[in-house]
């Protein structure tokens, strides 16, 4: 295999030196084609490298692969006809991304079968183009010609457009000409002028939209295709009611658009992207992929630094929200199980090192993902790790502000990594993050290495697969997965945030109120939210507190709510795996009744309840051969709710996890206190149990008024620790002075805990 | 690191050359101690190789450690009160384990300090032993006096027996007068002529007991201790209705016991042991000790000889029955994750290497094990390993009977293995399995790789998991786990097989009809059972087929009924993960219901039903990312039942998993056809869904009679194939001709396929 290998490596070689085209010989020649993505220079750097270069060369060596077996099956440019997950819909999928492959391969092995390739293909659709109607199936707002939605033709166009690029002046200038007026300025006009409602908006849909208008448009040299998608359409004539498929609204508050736009709004300062890591990760490859082209052919725009060099940053954000198997935290509309192994990171994580700081930290995730871009950024990448430049990427607690300004809320994101073992939690506390925002201010969730302890559900689909509506949002996403219910987060009176309503919710966000990792031992996270709720005001704060007489650290996890009448509270924790045991007494029902009958709790099987008939109230799980246990503060009237996902779900979409939840009734104002802790280990093979039993006997509450809420936190061992937490006041230098049972208190910051 | 432990290895070496000591200086002398398990030879064997055998010496070091950490807390020796879990019970369990281990270390380090820990341990056992009572806790129906349950006595007595072994002639004389008198005799009558109804039965406690008994009985000479071990006791007026407190009778059938009983009986030729993987792991501890024990002192019984070498063929045995992560499949009473790493696994592959052929497929599994038993045969393993002897341990399709003489049935094991890719069928067909067999005759589990695919449930216990019923067996065990629908085989009219009668079912056993591997493309697997419900015969047959056209095998599951009068049938499968879609309509309630009130219905929630409406059924599901159908021939009379695992279980017990159930109603004969496939899988980076769907049409009855069954089976890409059955006739080499559709069939052997 690795003298095949090599042998192979020295053919590459061999080829890119023989089989030169002579319209890529002229070096630095900014005009000349390609110019887009790869250049006449950046070509040059990369064939003097091949064969050194093992990353890039497995990479191009499998690309290769592809193309050849693409090509050996036939040029195929089917009439539009099917959804997604169909016939046409697949190979029309195909071809762009076998387009743009191809175009790579001919400038860097020169062979012009991959030209031909592309021109005949390209030949094909410009014969098709000018008479296709819009796509027949008629689901989409903003319904496509080649595919069922304009999201899709965006996507053929960011890819063919390089492509295009690539064997631009090996095409005769009559080819050239036919092509750009036939084909790919009606197809720009197409996605601009004649479907404002989607290239107009700030939307990560639109962005592909600016975007594939601006790379056509960078090809053929067409000012006025570029300017459209930097700074987008003049006059669109959206109506500021209408809505798109998902629910959201079409117009910007601000009235913005354009590429530029799309770069300002949705992201924040820091790189987070409104509406979430799932949809930063499909957005960043327009994105940044633009910007590059950008970048090699407007250098004097500066797009890398445009806005603090927001781009970078939004790698680096996106690195961040991941857990330890480097998954995204499903925020909002997330798919569980994406990770940075997907494509469009491999782009980012190599763009963001050329273009940014060349940091080595970033050569560790390249090496994991094993490929690269296959241009002058995958190049720099190989280099780097062919010179084993990498350093591990360490994900540390920080702060993502939400908003274009970095002022409304964000993501609290608290970690511990002690070799192997890590935990993170994720509190959320953003804006709405457009129309694929869930209604969960101030949810969080809790995972320890690769694993979920207390989960976000994530969205409800399985994208792609066709049994499932077409690979398509189910309608369980909108009735559960959206609902406040399915996050482990504050619902009162059996009512989502905002009454479930897109247009209050996306006025709003939630307000950071502290955000300090400085110790280490102590970390803490608080936020409220004073609008999900009109006249009840949520207050929560989460602290990851490493203690040096446990093994790993545990959550301290207070909401407090201050309401102007008496409500029903309920605060859920979605665990998973198996009960093992609880101190309180509780009914199981003969026969299961849902929860409820809307806001996600007609949802929910009611698997059993008690009253907490006590201060305290210990619940321990079984799950992944850990133990964990949540410790509550109880009054004797809270009631406990065992709960499962899956009722009123006639098509088996939604998976039929359990929660329990923390139920307080008919009370004003009241105080949320638990400790969640990972404190034990199951071995199947040994059959020992180790540390089944919680670390904890009781968390007490002692105060709680407008300024200050107190606590007490029992061990096991005996020991004791006081919690105070400032309620009005974040400021870490003022000075507190409060007496708790005849006992007084000084300190300095928002929290005393010894 | 290295530079340390080599260090360490060498004052290994060094210590153990230098201190040695007097008594165990003369090589080769039987008489002289120790002689049990270490021998005089085999000590000196083992230094002589010190520090040249991996392994051997990290199992060296790492005992060491543990052993030097449980002297320095000093000795503790309470007075016996608590459960399994508790704190006495866990001091004296961790007693035995330690001195077994500083008796090897006394020996091959030779240091003093072991010898005087064992020595003063000892002495504080026989001063609390004459006067100690029974255990309080009176949960068991053989109570000991150490333990709740003279099982653990006995445990504790067959390690104890090898510590005392190792420092016997280390002790004066008159010490080893004393504890023989005091402590070790009067232990053994204790567990044997005071508790006959333990001692004297036919099942794996009372193997441990014998054992315990025989060990302690060759360590002081005391033939007539080792001959009851061997043969039992000759009068022990158990009531033959007496039954044990998992309701198996003691009384064996045949009025045997002692060791030699309890390897003949549960033991069939092919050394599977009749209570199961899970149960043979636990019991192969004692059994290979003892044999051990016996080869080294009394060579001239050839125990590893008895019975065609029986006890070589269990290892064998028990290592095919796991799946391909090595996990036992949970047969009866088993606890899933289970594995052979196991310690009393290490002991048994070990002892199969040294007292067998020295098989190098044995040292792969020692290879991953990485520890050995620190003895003769663990040296022979370490050396083996060295020097790089070790051969993968291919896991082949394989028939295990069951029964003393193997005309009990048995269980059919078929397996695949392409590379990474495996697939394993597991059908049961035996005899009841004493107390811990379920009630399952001609249930099946499928197993891909390391995964469940149609589960077996396995036992409901949290084996040591204190808050569990004191790690128990659990009420659902009986009430859920053992029950016949908790599997995946036929059940009449909602009701048991045997009706859940212990002592009619453990009269029975299914009866093999055929098992064929001698085609790996075609591999059958075929049993009957006559009894389960009198008047009414099973008769199934599973075949693993491995088509050309398709990426792996597939299996066809034949289930035919022939009853006296109509009946109610009922088939689960016990699948995992999410449904992705189905072919039939069905109705899901708005509150659930349990499926019955017995037989284990009672603990199952009906979450939904429809008519099978067509003549075939398909069901496609999604688990470890992996696509899965069934597609079953129906009539339209025919109900589909989604049911899920969770009723009547207040304490949270069980496993919320789900089935699918086949149910055939108001018919006398009937034939249960289906396919199970795993055809395809989703990548949650890529959102790529392959071969989502299943190659196949459809399965059709063509004839179905007392002499024959037959049917089509329709691909996807348009083949078809015909499978015809002879239902009465095994025979190879009969010659078969049949009429279907005024087609003439011609064959030889049990079944056609083409």
């Amino acid at each position: 295999m690795n003298y095949l290998y090599k042998f192979f490596l020295i053919l590459l070689v061999f080829v890119s030196c023989t089989k030169k085209n002579e319209s890529i010989q002229k070096e630095n020649d900014v005009t000349q084609h390609p110019n887009l993505i790869l250049t006449s220079k950046s070509v040059l750097e990369i064939k003097s490298q091949l064969g050194t270069i093992p990353v890039f060369d497995q990479t191009l060596n499998k690309t290769k692969e592809e193309v050849d077996a693409a090509i050996k099956k036939g040029i195929d440019v089917p009439i539009p006809k099917d959804m997604a997950g169909g016939y046409t819909h697949t190979q029309h999928k195909k071809n762009y991304a076998t387009m743009q492959k191809a175009g790579v391969l001919f400038q860097l092995l020169g062979d012009e079968k991959y030209a031909i390739y592309i021109r005949d293909m390209l030949l094909e659709y410009a014969k098709m183009f000018p008479t296709l109607p819009r796509h027949p199936q008629k689901r989409s707002y903003a319904r496509g010609k080649i595919f069922w939605q304009c999201l899709n033709d965006s996507n053929w166009l960011v890819f063919t457009s390089q492509a295009y690029d690539c064997i631009y002046s090996w095409l005769p200038k009559e080819q050239t000409e036919y092509l750009n007026k036939t084909l790919f300025k009606p197809f720009a006009d197409f996605l601009s002028v004649e479907t404002p409602q989607y290239f107009n908006r700030v939307h990560n849909h639109s962005t592909w939209g600016n975007v594939a208008v601006g790379m056509i448009g960078l090809v053929m040299d067409d000012e006025e295709l570029v300017n459209r998608a930097l700074y987008g359409l003049e006059n669109d004539n959206i109506d500021p009611k209408a809505k798109d498929n998902d629910g959201g609204f079409i117009k910007d508050k601000a009235g913005k658009a354009g590429f530029l736009a799309n770069l300002d709004s949705p992201f924040s300062p820091d790189g987070f992207y409104t509406e979430g890591p799932y949809y930063q990760r499909y957005a960043m490859y327009p994105f940044l992929i633009f910007a590059e082209a950008l970048q090699n052919k407007k250098p004097e725009l500066k797009i890398f630094e445009y806005k603090n060099g927001v781009l970078i940053k939004a790698v680096d954000a996106l690195l961040n929200l991941t857990d330890a198997d480097g998954e995204f935290f499903p925020l909002n509309d997330g798919q569980k199980g994406m990770s940075y192994y997907t494509s469009s990171l491999v782009s980012a994580v190599d763009i963001a090192y050329y273009y940014g700081t060349k940091k080595p930290e970033l050569l560790s995730i390249a090496k994991k993902q094993n490929k690269v871009q296959l241009d002058a950024t995958g190049l720099s990448v190989a280099i780097g790790l062919r010179e084993h430049k990498e350093k591990s990427f360490i994900k540390k607690s920080m702060e993502l502000t939400d908003g274009s300004r970095g002022d409304e809320g964000g993501v609290g994101i608290l970690r511990y990594q002690k070799e192997e073992e890590t935990l993170a939690l994720v509190m959320k506390y953003t804006g709405q993050g457009l129309s694929h925002g869930h209604y969960d201010k101030l949810s969080f969730s809790l995972y320890e290495n690769g694993n979920e302890v207390i989960q976000d559900y994530g969205l409800s689909r399985f994208v792609n697969v066709e049994q499932k509506n077409g690979g398509g949002y189910l309608k369980e996403n909108k009735t559960f997965a959206k609902q406040t219910i399915a996050h482990n987060t504050v619902i009162q009176n059996e009512t989502s945030h905002f009454k479930n309503n897109y247009a209050i919710a996306s006025k709003n966000h939630s307000e950071k109120y502290l955000f300090d990792v400085s110790n280490p031992d102590f970390q803490i996270v608080s936020a409220k939210e004073k609008n999900a709720y009109p006249g009840t005001e949520l207050h929560r704060t989460m602290i990851m507190v490493n203690d040096d007489k446990l093994s790993k650290p545990f959550i301290i996890d207070i909401t407090k709510v201050t309401a102007d009448k008496k409500n029903n509270y309920d605060l859920p924790y979605y665990y998973f795996g198996q009960i093992i045991s609880m101190n309180f007494k509780y009914q199981t029902p003969k026969t299961l009744s849902t929860l409820g009958d809307k806001s996600g709790y007609q949802h929910l099987w009611k698997e059993g309840a008690g009253m907490a008939n006590a201060e305290n109230v210990q619940f321990t799980w079984l799950d992944n051969k850990r133990f964990y246990t949540i410790t509550t503060a109880t009054n004797k009237e809270d009631e406990i709710v065992f709960a499962r996902i899956g009722a009123n779900d006639p098509e088996f979409n939604l998976r039929k996890d359990p929660t329990i939840i923390i139920r307080k009734k008919q009370i004003k104002n009241t105080i949320y206190a638990s400790i969640i802790e990972s404190h034990g280990s199951y071995s199947a093979v040994k059959e020992v149990a180790k540390n089944a039993y919680s670390n904890f006997s009781k968390i007490e509450k002692i105060i709680d008024d407008v300024n200050y809420s107190s606590f007490k936190i029992k061990f096991k061992d005996g020991r004791e620790k006081i919690l105070i937490l400032s309620n009005t006041d974040s400021n870490p230098k003022k000075e507190h002075s409060l007496n708790i049972n005849h006992k007084k208190y000084n300190w300095v910051g928002a929290y005393y805990y010894k």
